[in-house]
């Protein structure tokens, strides 16, 4: 790498004085607009870096937001991220990301990278095993805001920005109930996780105020995945009694478990019907069309993102909110739709 | 934010010199596991942050890679992305990551954040529309490191990591004559990126091999989203004479030209035959299944922050490599197979 520039190398090659440089540089409404130029062209052809990086130090700040998720190739999570790359961009804030491929090992070791990174703050999703929240502490000790979005800690004092999952998990077996169907299964993920156990409580709380038996042997915890789909599919298959409906809790899993229902000559929704959950861009082009929850991801990660930046500027005390808690909605379409069999 | 803790004041507690706290930090050997362990315990407890930073600052390294990426919520993006994170956490680099929304200004903005931010080095894959090198060159300049990957700038002297984009689309466009198709739509993205400009050579490629005239009026030309997927088909529909096949250099936008032909009363692959591109999961959910070109995005994702890491660290350099080609391949399905009439 080449030597670094300084505003002392500018102002000798301008004939300048250095503190005149700096101030150019900095926008200084004393210089005038002429020598601005004059000085920024130089800088430019110089190869000149702002010397943020130094002031930074001094300043202790680095002007980046740490960001963990479970994984960086989920369409949620791919488009919370752009969100949040959006927001932080526009703010002049970088974004320093990892995944903890879903492993609470790789997400300390991430915690630990991003506190020496020493980022001005973290956003955390966290992975399907993290039982302790002991990682987190240090950055609590040193005042590092830290925010979880989607996958929380509930009993943390942390801010929190979620959907009512509550809420999407009881519309979407409502809107199952309304259509006549009694026999429910409902895929999930993980329980220790609220996304899944609180979507969870919304079925329960639909099939109770139905007056339809919750049975814990139709509650299937599953990785969620494409493979996942077709697994469910098959021990459907197998089942001497089959249910008339399925509740999933991700749409790649409903949609692949759809296709393998298909060539198993179990058709959807004649045979069983599907709702899913996310409003993933799959859900449309499938045939047929997914009855989902919209997951809004991208305003997510603009809002955790938002939230973070005001902390820091000291526009918003981030320790006053608890939970923030976006608006989710139920998008039917036909997988959902009681056909009268002719 | 709490005062920085330091070696001084962990040596101070443990009644240790400064210099022992410091080897024992930095795992030197002359000092005993125990002591090694007392120290890395205390260092903990106190919330020490290892000066990484400051020494960086000293050595003008950042053990930072910028990327910056047309869309973050792609599934190839996400997918090349989330190969590029593992390797670079598992060798201790973090990844700072931005997008271009497709538009060269914000591109131009992106590359002169990374540069300021001093990443030790970029990997870049382009807008759609950028015209211009210009804005790369105060990397060469400075001899930072860049490394462009899926859409390249096939004139510039930095390395490119790509798949074989011809082959991909000849492959593709056999396979369909093969199948007795020749009237065959290609639906492709902007013609000034190379992924796209190449895979049309490969199409024409094809069709000329097998004595097809080529037409220009059979290359479409559209943002291969889900929404350019539905206007692709409403716009078959209305032609007088219609394809027999078509090759759409994105899944998602033909999985969506598929659903919507469905609606049209027009059936894949009985009425058209479709070959996507990419190998994204939707290809395997939708019915019929779609045959596409695997692209290797987590690989790609990989090998460009190795090469970037171990030009870095001076195992390999950069400057020698032009070009390299990641393996992609044919996946034959449903959506492609020629169906007699019955």
């Amino acid at each position: 790498m080449g030597k670094e520039i300084t505003i002392y190398d500018i102002a000798s090659q301008l004939q300048l004085s250095p503190a005149t440089v700096s101030r150019a540089l900095n926008n200084h409404p004393a210089i005038n607009e002429k020598t601005k130029v004059l000085i920024n062209a130089k800088a430019e052809e110089l190869g000149y870096r702002s010397n943020k990086f130094a002031s930074n130090l001094r300043k202790q700040k680095t002007n980046t937001i740490g960001v963990i998720v479970p994984r960086l190739n989920s369409y949620i999570m791919s488009t919370v991220i752009a969100g949040m790359e959006k927001v932080a961009n526009d703010e002049g804030f970088n974004l320093i990301i990892s995944q903890s491929l879903e492993s609470q090992r790789k997400e300390i070791a991430n915690t630990k990278t991003m506190f020496n990174s020493r980022v001005d703050g973290l956003l955390v999703s966290v992975a399907f095993d993290t039982d302790s929240f002991e990682h987190f502490q240090p950055f609590l000790k040193k005042k590092i805001p830290l925010i979880f979005f989607d996958r929380i800690f509930e009993n943390s004092d942390c801010p929190n920005i979620v959907i009512d999952n509550a809420k999407g998990g009881y519309e979407a077996t409502k809107h199952l109930i309304e259509q006549g169907f009694k026999n429910i299964i409902h895929i999930t993920g993980n329980l220790k996780r609220n996304v899944y156990s609180d979507r969870l409580k919304g079925y329960q709380q639909a099939l109770s105020e139905s007056g339809i038996l919750f049975k814990s042997e139709n509650v299937w915890v599953t990785a969620l995945s494409l493979e996942a789909g077709k697994e469910v599919a098959h021990r459907i298959k197998a089942l001497p009694i089959k249910p008339d409906a399925l509740f999933v809790s991700s749409d790649l899993c409903a949609v692949s478990c759809i296709a393998t229902l298909k060539d198993l000559d179990i058709t959807v929704p004649n045979d069983i019907a599907v709702v899913g959950f996310n409003n993933d861009p799959v859900s449309q082009v499938i045939s047929p069309k997914l009855t989902t929850i919209h997951y809004p991801a991208k305003e997510m990660g603009e809002m955790a993102v938002k939230s973070m930046i005001n902390h820091l500027k000291g526009n918003f005390n981030l320790d006053a909110t608890n939970t923030i808690t976006l608006r989710s909605e139920l998008i039917v379409r036909e997988s959902s739709l009681f056909l009268t069999h002719s």
